[in-house]
């Protein structure tokens, strides 16, 4: 569910980017700059490039702001061009990195949770990923004779969102994981990024859980191991940029080159340093008056984009959730 | 859902004319006909036609085909024409009829699940009716000074069928019900009808619960007060006719005419009385080959009229939840 | 556009099968019954059978009812199946029929139209057509160097019908044939058959132009190439059955039945023989009754079965109006 | 169609605002600072902020940089909130600024065309208002009998892009205009505004004509008075900002504030002075990189902003093109 307005970003890489441009970061004068209790690990290749992040101490946890855990970040910045050869390409790398991640067995029984308002196109990837998945549970239980070898019992639900059902969304999904427990939950949700270069290029897969509306209410049920006792994986990828983000990073980048030119220690350079801090948000504020925090800034193509996204999403799970199935397989499970 | 082929009818109208039409009910030569333990009340006018009907005893229900309880059918045949007065005087009566049934208190908790494919359109009548109900819960829980004085707290989910997600809807239901706990739980279906004059023109609402998907597996799980501790409302319109139902019903007219006119006692008369039960059916089939069972009659504009009609049943629900709600405060609580 | 009321079929091989059955065809007792000015050339295989059919006298135009000219039809019983090798194999042939009825130079702008009521499922067949067609006219003007070699000038507009525009859809075609003046105009249209079986398994492609929207009032415009001065393609797929043509087939086999089983010359033979013509049509529209002629008779899965064939046909459209060019360019080109 | 990226803005009063802000204006220093050839006047009232601008010669037109003629522009702040009242007002306002400046006979035929992508969310606005659109003309041929006293013909098309069609929306208008001949011709598009304070809440009317798809070639075909022989009618509504528009403004407003509090005649002073001009754009380019020109800021919940907005401009329409219709009526139109 897209709602950035309360946080900075929901990406780990821009997360880790932020720190290292960070005064912090810089005070420490580190080679290589990533923080202690991070490991970082990049693989792939020009198209697709792959940055394993991992958080394993309370201080790498407070560095990033992220919860420890495992994040896989694929970078594919030919994603939004609908080149065969490249969502391919994408599928491959993230089934790979899925399978093993999930270190399912034979017969694990995978609960997918399309998180979202299907109203609302940028926030429509998870429920549309939802309708490209194989889903397999009822055919293996009733038809079985009719499933390929290697498919394994899928479900999957677009669970909506608290405007549009009342409840809260944890609630439903706690509610039938409760009744058909299964031995992982994987939730799909668009996220919200800090650059547009991100917007739907980018697919983060981590294990660290969900909090599906996060900051809605003060009620928010979070879904991980901890709380409802089988792994939970995350599949975001970034379909907007909120425009007061975009805007205050624009403004920050004007600032900074005029701080750069101005003589340092004068008046001047002091109040450009100090601008940042009091008067660009409130002005910022008034531009945009008065939809803050509900504006976002999309490509025009958005519907279009979507569509296909979530296809390249949809499909590497389904080559990650099924052994010995090809793509020329999925159409016969799709309906 | 729509799901005809192996059952009569699923409105309980149909089923007492049935019943009436039958043998049984003609051998016993009553007056009115209505078999003992089945309790008939005609009320409205000639625009909304009310039937209330009340299977008190086993053996009503053993003559009806349906459990006991109330079932309640407005008849509206002029609601195929969108006329607005026609609309407006069915939400009326169908909210005073579902008001004497819920006898809500004033903090009653009501959750509404939208049962049928929405990807189907003659199925989608349970989803569309959600996306046009006011869904209150959450305002009242995080907003209620922005909510209207009389408005329950109403939740409501469309759970999708058992293709789409693989898990018996029933097991849905039954989960969030878990998490939820509503005072009532009220079910909105589309019906297969017997006649095409009842197809979208007809609304029957029930207190006998719910079974989801009836007869695709084996597993069906029954959502009623028995299993679920709460009452459970179901609420149903038909909304196509059966082809196998329409042709062999249009073959039964043909040849009680042919019987009619056919002298008693000859040969030929009995080949008719017994060639309706041995070859009709296999001619039936061999015409309709090779779709039986999955072929539906609807009118051409389908798609247009389950819009229409989803709009006056869930009004009828917005003005039977609420108190003090009017049709015009409606549109303030859709999105 | 569906309007089947008063046509027997849209369907030459159908067509043609009615005269084989009806008493001229059997008075004439020829050896294969195909009638003079009539000539039959079967080719494909067991998956797609190609039925070549050329009427070239008036004797042929009226023993099958329809305009001299060349019917080719694609029957492919398992195009219900989405199976990705019958789907390929389906556009294989469809496209070399319409390479070889239509005789394109390299240079030749086509003009595609995709007839009928994108608000009602079956009869959104055209629409969903032109959705998935390479439009290309544009692209040679004004980006000719990203255009792949061999594919030529396609345009393409669904105009709506006449209870959407008001206007002639006729009239809206005329107006932009003026103004394009392509090479050729191919329309796509929604067809209704007498039989189930054809139901989103035959395409029929004929030279013989188009009368849209035939029979809603009197002024009905043909578009052929007598009226536009340019060769004109109909495609054709079935999506429905009429449910007066279904009923009334399935009261004939009945009967039929029992007048093999009746004495020849007895009263009850004759009834049975006069029955037909008396009094089966209005005992049909008594039980079709308030809906005759309005009503349709689908496979429940027909949202999913028009989205699926009508990727298939304008894949075969892809493929016989571009040279050079393989199913896995055709994304590159569509939005 | 919403394609901002070569021109300020498509507002007459925003263009208006540019020109009283500029230095031409403050140099001439006039008291109302409406430049001479333009004419202004203010109705309405708190609710419906109603300006009609006319531009009355080439020097009005050089100043605001729009072709001369009537600008009539609604200003409805709580457009958004879906409020029946503001709506009903509005539609009010709309229908009799369209009387006054349509002039109608009562047997004028009217042709409203919905330009703009129906596959692209904010620019769906002219597709949306024809599918709400009361259409009759085929009615008043057909079974005038049905149709109320009072109703004039009106037909409707939505043509498309160029992006869908290949063909030059003004093309496929000029085809349908030379066959149907209507009396007077409206235009429905989404504009882009320069505030996001306009975005859905302002409609804008003109007599000047329209230029379909302005800017994407060089062949643009105009459909004014002057090319068509007779009037035409152009709405808008804007849907969204330009990003890189609504950076560029938050940017000038943060230099703008920094200029004031800079000494004058300081080197510091000039580079602001200067920065404007010279390196604000390149900085800016880089952070919309790689998007420039094709980002677009929009509210979350556009998709049904849209909706709603649509049938309000559909509303006045309707009100304006029929005489004693009422909206109770206009549903009986729809379809």
């Amino acid at each position: 569910m897209i709602n950035s307005s309360n946080r900075i970003t929901d990406l780990v890489i821009e997360a880790h980017e932020i720190f290292i441009n960070s005064s912090e970061a810089k005070e420490q004068a580190q080679e290589n700059k990533t923080p202690p209790g991070v490991i970082l690990e990049n693989l792939g290749d020009e198209d697709v490039k792959i940055t394993r992040v991992r958080i394993t101490s309370p201080t790498g946890e407070a560095a990033i702001g992220k919860p420890m855990g495992n994040y896989i970040t694929l970078e594919v910045p030919r994603l939004r061009e609908d080149d065969t050869q490249i969502n391919e390409k994408t599928i491959d790398y993230m089934s790979k990195e899925l399978i093993s991640l999930l270190q399912l067995k034979d017969n694990s029984t995978i609960l997918v949770i399309g998180l979202g308002n299907w109203n609302v196109t940028p926030d429509a990837l998870g429920p549309k990923v939802i309708s490209n998945l194989m889903v397999t549970k009822h055919l293996l239980e009733y038809v079985p004779e009719h499933v390929d070898k290697g498919v394994r019992p899928v479900c999957a639900v677009s669970p909506g969102v608290l405007g549009i059902t009342g409840i809260e969304t944890g609630e439903i999904v706690k509610g039938i994981v409760d009744r058909v427990k299964p031995d992982v939950l994987i939730a799909i949700d668009a996220l919200a990024a800090r650059s547009m270069e991100r917007v739907s290029t980018t697919i983060q897969i981590a294990d660290t859980g969900i909090a599906p509306g996060g900051g809605v209410g003060n009620k928010r049920m979070e879904i991980s191991k901890s709380t409802v006792g089988m792994p939970v994986i995350a599949i975001g990828v970034p379909t907007v940029v909120d425009a007061a983000t975009l805007t205050n990073d624009a403004i920050d980048l004007v600032i900074d080159s005029m701080i750069k030119e101005a003589p340092e220690g004068t008046d001047f350079y002091n109040m450009l340093k100090n601008l940042d801090r009091d008067q660009k948000y409130s002005l910022l504020k008034e531009s945009l008056n008065p939809f803050v925090g509900h504006l976002i800034v999309t490509p025009k193509e958005i519907d279009d984009i979507i569509n296909r996204v979530s296809k390249v999403v949809a499909n590497g799970l389904n080559m990650a959730l099924h052994q010995g199935i090809s793509l020329k397989d999925v159409d016969n499970y799709i309906n």
